[in-house]
C-alpha cells in the first residue's frame, strides 16, 4: 500500500475506530455500527474504502452473515523533525494462510502438555512486546542524535561556506546525494550558478560526484567513519 | 501531542506537503503557496492548524516577513495487524535553543580543521541513518514474530478451552491483563458468566489475578520465559 493512502485512511476518526475494533476481533456491520454509534450506511462506506485499500477483508460465516477482519500486517513510521519528514510503510510478512505447510508452525509440539505450551507462548508474547518497546526507545534515541548531529553540521557549514549558495548546496547534499537538476529545482537557482559553486566545493574537497543509473549525482565527500 | 491529533493533521495531502516543505527549509506563505499551487488563503488556514497543534512555529526575518518552520521532533508509529492496532507518538528531546549551553554541542572542536570536522559529521549522519534502517528492520521482524506467536496461541487456546466463553476470555487476556468489568464490556457477557469461567480457568492454572491501583485485574499465569 502507498503510505500516503494509509495516512488518508487513518485521518478519519471513525475509520480508526473501525480498525481498532477489527484488530480486536472480526465484526459484522451491525456490531460495528452499534459499537461506534454510527449509522450502518456510513460504516458500510468506510468498510468499502478499507477493503478497497486491502486493509480489511470480509468472510461469510455459517449463518451467511458477512464479517470483516484485518487482512494486513504492517507498520507505518512517520518522523517529523526540523530537518526531516519521512514516512515509511513496511509490509510485515504474514502467513496465516500458509501456516499449515510450515513445519515449525505446528500446534502443540509432541510430548508437551497443551496447557504448559500455552503458558510458554504467553511468556513469549510478553517478551516480544518488551523487545518492541526497547527498540522503539532506541529509535527515539537515534532520532535525537540525528537532530543533534544535524544541528552541528549546520554550524559547521556556516564556518566553511563562502557564500549563501554554498551554504544551501551543502545543506541539500547533507540530506541526500542528488543531481544537478534537482539542486537547481529545489534551490530555484540557475544551473550555471549551481555548477560554479559545485566545482569550487569539489576543489576544496567538500563534495564529489558519482554516476548512478547513468546520471551524475553529487554528494558530500565520503571519508571513513571514525565515530565511537 | 495527542497521536490522534497528528493522524488528523497528516490525513490531509496539502498539510503533508507543507510539512515536507518546512522540513526541508523554513518558508514564507507565498513560497508555500506557489510551490504547492494552492491559494494563500487555504495555506494560511492549514498553517494556523499546524501552529495551533504545536507542530510548526513562525518567526519574523529582518524584512519583517513571517516564515514558518517545524517546531517539533517526534516519531509516530502505527502498527496494524490482525491482532493489534497500536498508535504511539514519541516526543524526541530537541534542544536547538539550549545548544549554546551544552559543552559537548560546541562548534568545531579545538585543534580540528572545520573542513575535516564537517566531513566527519557527515559520516556520522550516514551512520545514524544506517542504524535507523537496521532498527526498522528489526522492528518488522519482531512484528512478524509477534503475529506468528499470536497465531500459535490461538491454536493453543482452541486445544485447552472447554467452551466458547473460555476461548474469548483467554484471547482477551492474551492481549493484555484486564479487569472483570472490561471483560464483561468487551465480550458483552454477564458478570456471573465471566466470573464463573474465570474461576474455572484459575483452578486449571491458566490465569491468575493481581491487584493494581486498588483494582483486581486478570492475566494469563506468568511462568519463567524459557525462550531462546
Amino acid at each position: 500500500m502507498d503510505p500516503t493512502k494509509l495516512l488518508d485512511i487513518l485521518g478519519n476518526e471513525n475509520r480508526r475506530k473501525i480498525i481498532q475494533l477489527l484488530a480486536n476481533r472480526p465484526c459484522y456491520v451491525s456490531e460495528i455500527s452499534s459499537r461506534l454509534g454510527v449509522g450502518p450506511k456510513a460504516i458500510i462506506s468506510h468498510l468499502g474504502l478499507l477493503e478497497q485499500a486491502g486493509l480489511i477483508e470480509c468472510s461469510v460465516d455459517e449463518q451467511r452473515r458477512k464479517y470483516f477482519n484485518i487482512a494486513n500486517n504492517m507498520r507505518l513510521e512517520v518522523s517529523v523533525s526540523p530537518y526531516a519528514y519521512t514516512v515509511t510503510l513496511h509490509d510485515v510478512p504474514f502467513d496465516r494462510e500458509n501456516k499449515e505447510e510450515d513445519p515449525v508452525g505446528e500446534e502443540t509440539p509432541q510430548g508437551e502438555e497443551p496447557s504448559a505450551f500455552f503458558l510458554k507462548l504467553n511468556g513469549r508474547l510478553k517478551e516480544l512486546k518488551k523487545r518492541q518497546e526497547e527498540l522503539a526507545q532506541m529509535q527515539q534515541q537515534l532520532q535525537a542524535e540525528y537532530t543533534e548531529a544535524m544541528n552541528r553540521c549546520l554550524d559547521s557549514i556556516e564556518e566553511i561556506a563562502r557564500n549563501p549558495v554554498e551554504c544551501e548546496l551543502l545543506f541539500e547534499l547533507l540530506k541526500d546525494e542528488t543531481t544537478l537538476a534537482s539542486l537547481c529545482y529545489n534551490l530555484r537557482l540557475h544551473p550555471s550558478i549551481v555548477n560554479a559553486n559545485l566545482i569550487d566545493l569539489t576543489k576544496r574537497g567538500f563534495i564529489e560526484y558519482g554516476i548512478k543509473n547513468n546520471q551524475y549525482y553529487w554528494k558530500i565527500r565520503e571519508i571513513g567513519v571514525e565515530n565511537e
